[in-house]
């Protein structure tokens, strides 16, 4: 194919799902890969097509000849040594056991895998959790918390693009016990790809374009998730207000996370906090005071951008995070997890620049 | 002019300023007026031109043929039943005054006349307030709460966009006490044109667009405002955390404010409270349980589409509204204030239907 | 009902089809006529609903109380003065014709009943043409070609968005034979609504929003209605090229047309002879020179803005007309033909000023 | 520096003017560049600044940490291996020259050494050329077309986005005598980086967003450039009418060029001619038949997709090409010359996947 380039390409990647965003961001990073190769994709409803011919940006790009086959996890766990799951919770979880028995690696970017208590599982998803024993296998892939975790399983929940944003926020204050652990308020705000490539009326153009929405106030299901890791954090059981909002932007996850200060604090001292709690993680920015980030900042990127507000009038630490929820939050993830797993430099395939404007 | 219709116009209405987004949404508000006609338009920069040849889009139309003249209080008392004036604060302290001595009513779209406290003007706006005997003849023109008084005055202070939707937002619920009067959280999001017109690097097209990002967090000066009048609501002192962004849409605003129940609360009666407390108001929609408001719902009208949430989990209220910053949180109320003080009916010349989409 | 004006209502409206975005602007100009009121509203799909369910920003609005009906030709012409169809060309053919029989008006927003040879009819849209006996009734309500025509009808053939823009565009110039009338070059963009509320995934925001793309090149069904008119107005056969895009933006339609000129021709020529033709209609606004349209000028209106531009350097006239598909290239244009056959002004409920921005 | 790499980098870049989107882009991309590193920029205006806190983007990536100094084209010289001129027409002139004088390499992404005719310089950019003898060593840095000069110069004029997508697009239609060489229409659309950074009210979100418009009609500036190459290319003089247009996207062209075929053609034909024509070429992108490219194919990248449409009724062929405006029609096209020069492969540092959505 004249346009790919020819590479040492060591692993080889599959992928189960290739109708939604998510997908088609997994191709777009594996194609600029330099030790890993989309191999196999696999789709019941897009079976026999070539992957560039759904994803038409990939036309002469590596990965782009790949033809989708019928899903089948013995053949795709013979094929590959990473395998990534792009299909809806439900689903996921019987293909994501299927093929840790059939002995490969598997990233599961759906929420299958994602709560260690299934009765929490159930709540919020209102579906049964089948595979309870694979489940205490998989491993939590946000990998500033768990990276030495990663390395050794070959079952990984990749977190949701809004727990990512939500927990990374939190995680310095509640480190430093700078905040209460009642009463955090995380007021979010997602692009259009939050909400997945199917056919809805509510997501077409002329509903989502110069407009803006909030949606599932209250209930959304990463609650539980988010609630799982700043309990692990903060080493007693807590509940958030979390709160989406749809954005008429492609990428993006602002969050704006309210809390109140245990103590009377400084703008520098938390400004100390934040920069000494991520000085070493590579994708964390921490703003200079005075700085707010903003969505395109991060575009297309797997960078975290964080600042934090001390108001002394309302004695809160207001902690604004942006990601991309598609990149960092969804499927660079996923990409740095099977990284972890496969032996790879955390950040390989992953070093992009954003796409500023 | 062709396209203008014959109308019955009794009053005539004068701009100050008109190179920015409020002037040019006075400007088409008062095409369509059944009974005012703009009349005269004042600039420094622009005199000598037509307002059609400075908003395009007027042309052919009422009041598009108006030609722009320098600021002169004494002729524009003399030729105008009412002056809107849309300049910055600071600038229109002394203007309002003099358009106010000078016989005419004047409706003020900064913020010169909106707080009743000099000092916390000064402390917010870091200018000094140089007409505290206009100030106290001065009525803060949010047609929901002070209609009667608007009616008697000659100089209202035309409420700021966020206030407007914070202000109606938490009403009903500080009116029941049904919320704690402490721990307010206002998270705000604006379109572009509440940045205003003037040329700046920061809201260019390839700045804003496909973007979201926070502002002035705990710091924006529509907080005396909010603080001023929801403390007159509440009977006493109270502070909020208000906390605007820049939406990548033309207008609208969103907030979502979160609040904390005084006592455990059903969704069926938070909403009997707001739609029992809005039953009579034209522009308030108070929205069905489980429907929630969004920008493009109110566009172009003087809608105020709200929502109430009760989380059990965390014992919250969140209340969502949504308003057009530019018609309902500037120019259409300042029209609608006009419309009291000259005793028309609140609503002549402003029963726009939302465009959608 | 609230926030409804007590109005002088004569003339009851139907409208056929509630699931798209004509039907969805029927009802917002609906909701401000004068002497308009929908009374019903007939679908298959959403019988039984409210029409302020379907549209939420209806709520409160004069037609949203409205409850979605069953399509009945006879009943609807028994409760309507005139009935909007707004349902696919196929199905509009039947449906017009009963109505017509049943003796009310009709304005078909579909292309049914615009082409006057069933064989180019056919040609174009693959699908037999079974009421050539109305289709001879039938009249091609583009108000400034044919008023009168319309005034002594009961059945419309409501223009197509881009034949307005293009008629619209080359009327003055072929009525002065300023231009040759061949190898004339449409090129058209359109924003999104054109393509309808249909759930489509070429649709949604995420495949529409920050990019372009051209459509249908040379193959566009309204071709042939351009042709229709154009050929009348030459009085001779002609073709065009016509070439359609998608814009990112809600509505609106700019064609850039290409002509070649007849003779050398001054831009004073072009700019004189377009004024004149156009002086006394009511929404053509031929813009000065030197000035061009853009889309928003005519957000939400029943404008058609247009500039002449001669290029002595390649001996061309491009004309520039810029329309809002939804209100002029569309429901507003049907409002405006039921204005016209049942007797009222033209613009009766039509004077809309321009949302901008 | 905690985020970059470590590099064996070779090669040394400077930029000169760094205030708008092409020095944002440059600096986007040499941060990913494997061979080269941005060492310098200058400024007048942003002297003493880093490159981070101008691009807050381009935090803890290579080249963030440039400081920014005043212009001294000796010491750009001296510490650079290439230098890019990201500065208007006019002002590159005496940079560029002073800069080859210094016996360093040159990229100018301005129009100063585009057009091989002073005086048709002079007449389209009302500017007198003061470096003919510069302008006579200057190469035309179109890489499909002039690869081989390149190579053996030191100072490459850069061209510019629309000639880019012009030229590429007529390429293989004029190399195979498939279209008459008079009567030639583009009707190019580009999104809003191509208007630059600077504070310009007309270019403010609101001016721009929902909303489309045409501007300098058969008036560009670059329309000299795309004649002077496409009558190389035909061997003969010709003129083409070349007519842009502003999108509300951030970046993307989109060229729809009409032609007039000079013998019967079929579709199979065209598409053969185009095929063949570019089979080595690693960054055009010929679309299968029926397909049709859109900007967002080609986001962030060096391609430059293409479709062509034979229109028998018309007997036109439409030839359409999408680019990145800022990446292939600016900055990526410049350092892709800067490749050559310096010797690398011409596509080092550029392999990007398009950014979709």
């Amino acid at each position: 194919m004249k346009k790919s380039k020819d590479q040492a390409i060591s692993l080889r990647a599959g992928l189960v799902g290739v109708t939604g965003y998510t997908g088609m961001e997994l191709a777009r990073i594996l194609a600029g890969h330099p030790s890993m190769r989309l191999v196999a994709a696999t789709s019941r409803q897009e079976a026999g097509r070539r992957l560039d011919d759904i994803y038409p940006f990939l036309r002469g790009l590596p990965g782009g000849d790949v033809v989708v086959s019928e899903p089948d996890p013995q053949a795709l766990a013979a094929a590959c040594d990473v395998v990534f799951l792009a299909v809806p919770h439900g689903v996921a979880m019987d293909m994501g056991a299927a093929l840790y028995d059939a002995g490969t690696r598997v990233v599961d970017l759906s929420a299958d895998f994602r709560l260690r208590d299934t009765a929490v599982f159930e709540e919020w998803y209102h579906t049964a959790h089948t595979r309870p024993g694979h489940l205490a296998r998989a491993v939590y892939g946000l990998p500033e918390l768990y990276a030495d975790e990663v390395r050794q399983t070959r079952l990984v929940a990749n977190p949701g693009c809004y727990p990512t944003a939500s927990i990374l926020g939190l995680y310095a204050a509640l480190r430093h016990t700078l905040i209460e652990t009642d009463g955090i308020v995380i007021d979010a705000k997602s692009g259009a790809t939050g909400a997945g490539r199917k056919a809805a009326t509510a997501m077409l153009y002329c509903e989502v374009a110069d407009s803006f929405r909030p949606y599932n106030l209250g209930r959304h299901r990463h609650t539980p998730e988010i609630e799982q890791e700043l309990s692990r954090l903060a080493g007693k059981r807590l509940a958030v207000s979390f709160n989406p909002h749809l954005l008429p932007v492609h990428r993006g996850i602002l969050a704006t996370i309210y809390t109140r200060l245990t103590k009377p604090l400084t703008q520098d001292e938390a400004q100390a906090a934040y920069e000494q709690t991520w000085a070493e993680a590579p994708w964390i920015r921490v703003l200079p005071a005075g700085q707010l980030p903003e969505t395109r900042g991060v575009r297309g990127t797997m960078f975290c951008d964080m600042a934090v507000t001390v108001d002394p009038r309302t004695k809160r630490l207001i902690i604004t995070t942006a990601i991309d929820n598609l990149c960092r939050g969804a499927s660079g993830q996923a990409v740095a997890n099977a990284n972890l797993m496969c032996g790879l430099p955390l950040s390989a395939g992953l070093d992009f620049a954003p796409l500023v404007p």
